[in-house]
């Protein structure tokens, strides 16, 4: 039976359970909500997430929401590929790399996405060069990791790959509007400064079913601004 | 051989792992840290983690460290008794709870707890009702939860409990300092507001081994102001 996704076009949050689903092949209808219609805020909606938030899956009767919850639900169901690695140690490393990103990088990468692609940037110049420079210093981060590797956490694409590449790929999205020119210099471009980086995302793209992920209006609009980015 | 367990008194991201160890009975090393004489950035932490924070654990050559990994490290490595549950369902609900309370209880939380533990409270009283307004919003959730269950998710204690008891513990700690009487009243007395939430602390506080994970110096002096709480 296929696995109901509710989802939103760039979310990055929605993003990564799309990329897991494609990763391990399952068969999923996909619900795409508009949030310029408030659809995420329906009572459909509402009943199976009271917060009115996505992503959310369901999976027969089985409800599950929060993007890590349901990384974690789909790895240990359907364990084949694995996304949370084949040994304690493994998975340690894979679980310790996602809580510092979500430590130490998501808050001001999402400060920045969400100031560019609301249009609330202006007046904001140090706040937003402050959130930058914490971003840049986690991307070295990554970037060591991924110099030494193909993929964020050993040998295999994981769920350390999966939370973190929607993230960046918003922030580049946010980078690369014209009003973002001045704070995106110290970062772009990417293969410039953060070759390792850049790499990966392209190995990324290549993985089977990526296309099916991506955000339908970026596609749809290439570089106009978005009520979603 | 012994697990080496790095910590800090008054961390609640630390309380967590003593925790775990406790209830999975496992034999462990205590080096507890003082944070007043900077003992987490010392060379021999710093070489562990980079980042210089607490708690990290070593399991023969083996180092994590960000709690929520570690928890999940130790589950995986000594499955009995369980802290992720027995099914994808139930682990998939533990790990959800877990991502509510850090996605929007704990940073309003700890705003609260530093501000108090750290006399930075001068000033910010709407900021800081702000922050409480969040937390007991949380906090009801949780309470709703604890009415219908022993504990906060499934009929075990698990790493939802374990996640959550520390920083509830040191909220109120925080709020019993004289200052911070105001911003209390809507939230104490416990028994009062949240009568199922304090029966739960009540009943983690009866967990054999307990006692060794309960903050040293909170012990050594009651009320004080410390730089940890």
């Amino acid at each position: 039976m296929a696995i109901d996704v509710y989802w939103g076009s760039g979310s990055a949050y929605s993003w990564r359970v799309l990329l897991a689903l494609e990763y391990k092949r399952l068969p999923y209808r996909s619900h795409l909500l508009q949030f310029s219609k408030q659809e995420h805020k329906s009572p459909q909606i509402l009943a199976l997430n009271f917060r009115g938030r996505v992503p959310i899956i369901k999976d027969g009767d089985y409800v599950c929401f929060e993007s890590l919850a349901i990384l974690y639900y789909l790895d240990l169901k359907y364990p084949e590929p694995p996304i949370f690695g084949r040994t304690p140690e493994e998975a340690g490393v894979i679980m310790r790399v996602i809580c510092e990103y979500q430590s130490y990088a998501e808050e001001p990468l999402m400060k920045i996405v969400r100031a560019f692609f609301f249009r609330q940037h202006a007046g904001r110049r140090d706040e937003l060069a402050a959130a930058m420079h914490a971003v840049a210093s986690e991307a070295r981060s990554i970037e060591a990791r991924l110099s030494k590797s193909d993929w964020i956490v050993g040998e295999s694409f994981s769920a350390a790959d999966i939370v973190i590449f929607p993230g960046i790929q918003v922030l580049l999205r946010a980078l690369a509007k014209p009003e973002a020119e001045e704070l995106s210099s110290r970062f772009l471009p990417l293969e410039v400064n953060y070759p390792a980086i850049a790499a990966w995302i392209a190995r990324v793209e290549r993985l089977p079913g990526y296309e099916r992920t991506y955000p339908p209006h970026w596609r749809a609009d290439a570089g106009g601004a978005h009520r979603a980015g």
